[in-house]
């Protein structure tokens, strides 16, 4: 499970830290005397799945490379609260510098792999469902956002629009119908993608079927239509459900033998989890 | 109210299309020819309140100087489910292309503003508290979502760390005391800076009254507790409340004459509010 | 067909006009009058396959945004010596100012363009093999090469390492074996992307039909053993060619129902295709 | 020989790595361990002269700035089919991450050496003409190719518009004659800088040289034509050759007492040097 | 006292060395051989205040990691002609290519610094008046420009335009006078923020005092006008003053009981502090 | 006389503007109406020499692209206080977003061409003597700052390390002399590059002529010996002074037939032309 190349992470901090410390600390500075040293220990508040350890770790960097991080808890491990994810090391004026946006980072990518572990958790013993993300992630995180999803035990959908095929409603009209949608998808896109495309009725599953579609999105489709669409795809397509997917509703979906359910709520609704940084000073 | 400048809003927005469109869009090439053209609607699925029309109509033009957009909706505006926010009109391919990036900022923002709502409707009637942020914000989107909390009807707290004073805990201790910390910040931030301590018992309070604090943040007090504090504060200091502030408590920390309370939860856990963009081919 | 949407262009135009003009340029302002006002014509100097005219066009508004860019040729046109590509108007000094690297652009992109096109056109009438391009491309300058690759008749490979699965020796080794290896990226890669393998025997070919590869690219084989390839995969995955594929070699190989050849050379190796700017004063 | 500076490097390595890496490497996430090491060796497939070796390092440190990567052949040194170049060690993943971009580098920029290996090799024994690059460089990459010139024995032209003058026709017209522009450009430009001309006949060069041009670009020139040049400048100013320069006209060229031979083709159309990383897991 | 952290340092300074150093540097690659070591010692050549340790260090580190950088005087130290400030040692080569950026860096830092220091210790013994800086900074260098005011004795005024309130002529205007702009800008700002509000008039300061400002701007007053103004507003608001404070007037100001002098020619006229390199070759 | 292509100033503007504005500006939004309209007018309050007018504008079109800024004084003119440079019309909000940051751009721009002016009108009437600036630029400014050197009358000296040669000291030591030196610099060096070498003495001067150095810098010469060197220079090669050049020995200089005075002065330490901004609304 990776995140992100040092070097791409390295632009994301920078950024950030340029919002909260580009006209300096003015407290720390008044407060904090500069050789005074000291040990932070980020706690988790709450249970929560941990994800983000990296781009934790290179916040803190980005303002002193002499900080040492510790990682008592890899991404995606399962946390009680009260238990300890990390540690940070040095310069107490350094730590406190980065906190907050050390903080927002991993506050906000537990909270998305916390909220996809419950979505996974939901799923009925032994289904082969996945849950998946959607591109409604934040703007400028998406990398990061799509790590915390497979953190808390998720699957990534494509990446962006470039990277596959998947036909709505718009694209089908300008088309033509399903069939030259597909097929023009089909001649276009490389030939390492697969084409999905999205169908709003049982009728139009079975055009997408008759297509050739690789992957069939269910817009909308209530369960009764669901049982029957995988009923009549009879494995032929990979189906994927979305729209108005609540957590209630996942172990039942989790039955009917549907590939993939994908859900906008992980990255786009996810409440930040609970995590503080306890400062103690070294002598 | 203002957004951002219009500089510093395309650099945000070219970061979030690179996210989405630095690979092309595979489906809309395939399927929507070059010359068409087209009008979307960005309808509301849900009540909220408006957030981000700027940046919604730059995400477009970063993708196609040439698309129109009309703001029908103001910020701040409450909207009800199926009225339009806004319309977009050219070519379809661009609409296409800048479609995901657009509803991903305007949904954030106006469930930051939306949210922000609900706590400023919860206050009581002719309530003088205010409502504001916190620093715990989304890397990178930091002056978005202060803008948004403005819409809201919320208030903003110090923007960064260089920004104003706000001594805690940590600084407390290495500064040896209450007084001596609000002395050294005094003696260092800029005259134009109030200076802002936090407490977490009454006798802290004390503390901070007697050493002359701007404001004081009571952490985590309790009802009662704040009650007494407003007694014993006499109107000497711009008294805040934080931590473990809920929507139910609202109303009854509203009524107990607090300057201010803050929130982290209006940035760091808003559900993204439910807006979609409707396509419509122009002959 | 597109290129790159305009906040994306901008970005790589700016850091190109900068290598060449950010100390000025001493020749023009020295001789040319600031109100001069000229007329440039593109003009091919070979056959050649066009591509790039976005790009050409944002280089010179990069210098003034003033200046008038009309496109006599779309992207993809073939074009003989003489034909004039686009044309400039505007202040004489900006035209110089930019000629060299909108020149810079244009050429590399239509030489790109150019060399697919050879190829494509190599293949026997009716083929169904494509010719596509690869990940070996002039870093920076990705989508635009992928994009030229298109207007010279090709076809994109994926992307990136991130928009499609392809399985290689080394992940084969440390997957322990072909099937492991697919199962694994089957397990881990979104719904929407094929799994491709890369095999170097018709053993090799075996088993990557068995583990139910999607796409099989074939390293280095020989003409007979490709022939045997086709008929053993028996349209159960997507042939792709790879490896000492030059010129001469195409006509053959479209001949044997290989669904895709690629060919690293269409971007890592293609000359600049000769296009000047001829500069006529307007009075 | 100097490449770049370590800061300006890293500027160009996050970029290329960004268009390969910012959505992940789903094959090596999905099938390699995070734990595993390995060994990769930098292989030259043909004769190639070496440029770049700093940026492949960088390219990789990029990635992951524990990887070690050891240089065995300098730029500049010719190898032969089957040298090792460079090793990198370390994390499995980290190497193969970062393998494509580091080749990407390493192949253009030892192609540019290579080609112009081949030219300053077909001078000539003793000849004390220069083969030099022009402004003709791929858009991003200027500095690294003027390295790769020099790396092949080449030597620089002026590295942008405001680093020396070289008038052209435009000027000339524009400037009211030869004289005249020479004059002015003498007048404008810093005293550090000669004044180049170009002309496209015998009677340009006299008047060239009767302007006091220190530099003379002869402009398609034929070899009768040439000779006479050199005659007539008597070492007067510095002769430079441009223009339908082929491989096979260099050999005849340099006997001639040209000063300067400048190539376009050095940096617009080299082809990619032959070089392969082999990969080896170590236990 | 801080700077800048490190990551935000190291933007600075490499868009410092790309004007610098993007082409190279002829003279150093053409004399000095690669492996050559020195070390340089920056030396004062006049009395100064010294500020920019840190950029000078890293300065060095963007042109080459392997630098070392002893800091012999510490930001704010007063430096007598000859005195040693910093030594750099490692490749000879790297050193120069970083001299220039580093010096122009530190030398007009510490330029600020001197000059702040002569107009700190102007003030009369005993004085509590602060001097401080503006927003008249030079474009890009706010911070280091900040930085180099605290190092001198002076202080900061407000960051930016979001961080305090500081109303002006037409703000009074549009805000139909004193009382209600001072009355909206409470309203709108954060609780964290004083706000101040600049009068021309002792009939201004006398509303200003009765709106409720906490900082008063006094504009041009004379010396006697400002003997009243303290004498009027009895320590109820800080008073500021500011335009044509010249460093002779300094001493008088400073006995008047005034709270702050603000004086942009701290960072908008400081001529440079001179300081140079001296380079020895080592063994 | 050029100033910058606007995709370069709009970067620079980019910057600076995100300075002051990136936390908004408190004040005007809270008592400015957003439908305000005003025009403001730049008017020198001292005798100067105007530069910088087209990033003026930009900073104002950074803000927002509706603003309308017309230059009533080109770059280059000499202006009286009270006269009027420029005016902008627009939103009021808007204009004093941009105020400062603009303004901050133009006085220090003008201030370089004021003082630049006011050497050049030094020099005795008739003399060929050139003043001109050096590398010692503002970090991040240089192309401006040259740019305003000229608008006073001034020469540019060489742009970057990598536009021109200039050995000095160390450079001598490692070649071990001036002429292998000079030979060194002459080989390695573009052929459009001048080669100049600074020498401290007479007998250094005669062994540069010996060298056949193009440009010979004077340094710290006494007057009397720079008559010896015009004497024994015989215009052989261009002689530039520099080094303890103050404005009161120009006149001196400029009668020696030296052919270029070098000031750093000009950039480091040029005093803020002072020019500020008036705003009336509009109804």
């Amino acid at each position: 499970m990776t995140l992100l190349i040092d070097s791409l992470l390295d632009e994301l901090v920078t950024r950030a830290l340029a919002e909260d410390l580009a006209g300096g600390d003015l407290t720390t500075e008044a407060t904090i005397a500069e050789g005074e040293r000291a040990v932070g220990r980020a706690v988790a508040h709450s249970h929560l799945v941990v994800a983000g350890g990296d781009v934790f770790a290179r916040a803190f960097w980005g303002v002193d490379r002499g900080l040492r991080v510790e990682r008592l808890k890899a991404d995606g491990a399962r946390v009680e609260p009260g238990e300890v994810l990390f540690t940070v090391e040095g310069s107490a004026r350094s730590i406190l510098f980065g906190e907050r946006t050390a903080l927002n980072f991993i506050q906000r990518l537990s909270g998305v792999a916390t909220l996809t572990r419950r979505y996974v958790d939901a799923l009925p013993e032994g289904s082969r469902t996945r849950i998946a993300d959607t591109r409604k992630t934040t703007p400028g995180l998406r990398a990061l956002e799509r790590h915390a999803v497979r953190a808390g035990g998720g699957f990534n959908h494509r990446n962006d629009l470039g990277s596959a095929v998947l036909i709505k409603d718009n694209h089908i009209v300008a088309a033509g119908g399903i069939r030259p949608a597909v097929e023009r998808a089909r001649a276009y896109a490389p030939h390492t993608t697969r084409v999905e495309i999205e169908v709003e009725t049982l009728s139009g599953l079975a055009q997408a079927l008759a297509a050739g579609a690789d992957v069939i999105l269910l817009d909308n489709f209530e369960d009764a239509e669901l049982e029957q669409a995988v009923t009549l795809a009879q494995g032929r397509a990979v189906l994927e459900v979305s729209g108005g997917v609540t957590l209630e509703r996942i172990a039942g979906l989790g039955a009917l033998g549907i590939d993939v359910i994908s859900v906008g709520a992980l990255t786009h609704s996810a409440p930040a989890a609970d995590i503080g940084l306890d400062l103690v000073a070294l002598e």
